[in-house]
């Protein structure tokens, strides 16, 4: 049996899932606790916990729900109700480990690029839609941190200025057309607007999300489907631009609203993405797919990423 | 005197710059000579007779207007009328020596950073106003180059999807609202929609270009600065998504519109970005700055850039 080799932690808005992970990223152990929210010194005290039992003295790796810069602090996690958290200086200092934190959607990126769908390729972004739009990315087989470890905040990328009303506070992100709560409100929004048929009608108005509208959508629903594709025709204009900042091998689409909507969206996107990337004939275009790793890949990535942090030194 | 490097040779749509460039990026010789346009033969045999003439045996970086990819081929260059020329390989079997072959902002930005706006910093994105928009990046110490080298095309990030049409055959994207050419473009047709007074009119309506709009409004036009503040705030949308995406420590504005235009515009996109990027209240906002070195950095640049990889293997 493999050895536990480094411990990975995914804090995420209600849960906190930690991971005991072999080098090759296999699981040999797992605990999962509720999130201590709104107390930065339970959070600490919970994952120092966590790592004494299930690694002792091996890497530490966390992603977290919010904004991290380079030195492991968490500098601003509204999911968590805290801010400039330094949860690696602390956890360094009392475990006495290499600690790695990054945002969740940069450890789940790092889990599917050497293990998951990302993997083999030098340049793959990821892009997730749940709540929000997340994004991550590595650029010529290194992880895109930026000059405070802020990069990668593809979701808002604007696509129509001025246009919806985003949880940045800005209009027209990316994030305020292709989350998964960008479905649900346009979709309620075109129920009360227009007449059609759909089977969402029979629901409340309140159970009508980004889920409900998958659901529908995969059950043949035409109303729910074309809200659908007018999100991956949005995920398709703002990959166009990653697309042609980035140049990657492979986009993963991910996020927990990516798990069922993926056969509708994916397509759809990529479509656009073949139709409108710069000098679309004369290069090869990105694979947009699906991630591979469910839930685990967050803690996972952390995990691996924290290895290799300690062996680069 | 410092000796001559490595020479570097910077292709535009009219003239071809050729230097010969000291290991600080001091210009050493320099030839100019008219682009052999449509000919790919010719621009080869060109690049080669300056390469024996002026730094025989050294490394040779070249910059030109268009894609080009990890092997240095020059695969579309719609303003040199060419596509899939492989400069590179072509150059490197007659000289014997290694050749690096970059797009222009590219090449310009290399020189920025190394020795002009952009030195001190491993993270830093340059955007460059001309006819069109460029971009280049630097990310972690390095060249973003991407999967196949085709990277750093900011021009076309969508702004307003579906908005004003842009030379790549999309609508919205960043090129159409902050290029020189849009800032003409613009003029022109507010020009013909309103009434206001501005000394443009005195003008033809086909002298009323980016130059021409810029002049105005250093002189005080209040119309002609009004447009050009519109280009300056568009500049910002498209900044605050490159600054999510990349967390630069530093933006540097180039390009030949920006020469002139840059007091004007820098300070208005400078301002969008501060209210706009994500987090800004947890973070250091980049220095947005415009260029420094002129019309030489990319063939100094280009000669850098072919120094270092040559050094690096």
């Amino acid at each position: 049996m493999a050895e536990v080799a480094a411990l990975g932690v995914d804090i995420g808005g209600t849960k906190l899932l930690a991971l005991a992970v072999g080098s090759d990223g296999e699981v040999l152990d797992r605990r999962r606790l509720t999130t201590p929210r709104g107390d930065a010194d339970a959070l600490g005290g919970a994952i120092g916990e966590l790592a004494r039992e299930l690694g002792p003295g091996l890497p530490l790796g966390i992603g977290v729900a919010g904004i991290t810069d380079r030195d492991g602090t968490l500098r601003y996690g509204p999911n968590l109700a805290v801010e400039d958290v330094p949860l690696g200086r602390d956890l360094r200092g009392e475990l006495e480990v290499p600690v790695a934190v990054h945002n969740d959607v940069t450890v789940a990126l790092y889990a599917e690029w050497r293990i998951g769908a990302g993997r083999g390729a030098d340049d793959v972004v990821m892009v997730t839609l749940g709540t929000g739009v997340g994004g991550a990315v590595i650029a010529g087989g290194r992880l895109l941190t930026g000059a405070e470890g802020l990069a990668g905040e593809l979701g808002h990328l604007p696509v129509y200025d001025g246009g919806r009303p985003c949880g940045c506070g800005n209009r027209g992100c990316l994030e305020a057309y292709a989350s998964g709560s960008a479905v649900g409100l346009r979709a309620r929004e075109r129920l009360t607007d227009e007449d059609g048929p759909s089977a969402l009608r029979e629901l409340d108005r309140d159970a009508v999300d980004g889920k409900a509208v998958t659901l529908a959508a995969l059950d043949g629903d035409a109303f729910a489907l074309e809200v659908l594709r007018e999100a991956g025709y949005w995920l398709g204009v703002g990959l166009t631009g990653i697309v042609n900042a980035f140049d990657p091998a492979i986009v993963v689409i991910g996020g927990g609203a990516a798990t069922r909507s993926a056969p509708i969206v994916v397509p759809e996107a990529s479509r656009i993405v073949a139709e409108r990337v710069i000098g679309a004939d004369h290069r090869t275009l990105p694979r947009v797919v699906p991630a591979e790793l469910a839930d685990d890949a967050g803690a996972i990535g952390a995990a691996l990423l924290a290895l290799d942090e300690a062996r680069s030194g």
